[in-house]
């Protein structure tokens, strides 16, 4: 996605119509035309970064696969690393505009709440709190890799993870 | 501090010499005449909001103390609203600029470890991993309330400082 990627290398203020049109070679006032807003834009860009973030599947049930698999999906999420450079510009943007901070704020409410239930229904240790400080703390932890990749080694960020899934909902 | 007030305001693309000066209610060519460039600019923001940012005094003894003291020094860092979103923007920002993120780098790299090794001094229970789990919790919690206030409740980041605290290092 073009707005994902002008998100990304430019900032929330370097998302312009003109931006995405020059991103996407066609002609001035093409993307205009989709969008009614600047507004629209961003809010769309917010619902659909978020769309390819959430994790599917079950959790896995033994401790040690799904310490495994959360590495692996903290792998994929900062992999994605465009997409969630776009959401931290959207969600700083959203300090300004009211709008995108209601569709974010429903977007990142609804996958919370379908994380927690997911692992209840799965029967595995840990209640929703335990679950929410996982959140917390692994998304902290992608922040850091995308922005400060030397604050921890990658050994370090295993063990991170590891410990997470271990003392949170071990 | 101007700088940090603009680049919350603004962004970090919106942290410009003119912004500054604007701000400061100088003549145009003041602020320029202090930083070099741009890239010095954003880098002394950096390292100056960090400074207020980071915890003084020894942690607490008692548990329960020490969910207050991390209550109250979330609330601390979450009230100086426009310091962390700066740092924010600049964390941002530091993906496009090495130097910037070099002196971020070494910044949140000391002040982990000085929390790692005052925790440690203070006898409390918990290790490194639990303490750096509950720096990068506490931090995301904080993006959280910044940014998209409405996900949690009051009473609920309440219940995850306190949570966090416990279950890290109780």
């Amino acid at each position: 996605m073009l707005t994902r990627e002008v998100l990304a290398a430019e900032g929330a203020r370097g998302l312009t119509f003109r931006a995405v049109d020059a991103a996407a070679a066609v002609p001035p006032g093409t993307v205009s035309n989709y969008f009614g807003s600047r507004d629209d834009l961003l809010t769309q860009a917010g619902a659909r970064v978020y769309e390819r973030l959430i994790p599917d599947g079950a959790p896995a049930a033994e401790p040690g696969d799904r310490a495994r698999a959360m590495r692996e999906l903290v792998e994929r999420i900062a992999a994605f690393r465009s997409g969630y450079l776009a959401l931290l510009e959207l969600r700083l943007e959203a300090t300004r505009r009211p709008e995108l901070r209601e569709v974010l704020t429903a977007r990142v409410r609804a996958d919370i709440d379908a994380t927690v239930a997911g692992h209840a229904a799965a029967g595995l240790p840990g209640d929703a709190t335990s679950v929410r400080l996982l959140y917390l703390a692994m998304n902290w932890l992608i922040v850091e890799r995308l922005t400060l990749p030397g604050v921890f080694t990658g050994e370090e960020r295993d063990a991170l993870v590891t410990a997470a899934v271990e003392r949170l909902a071990g």
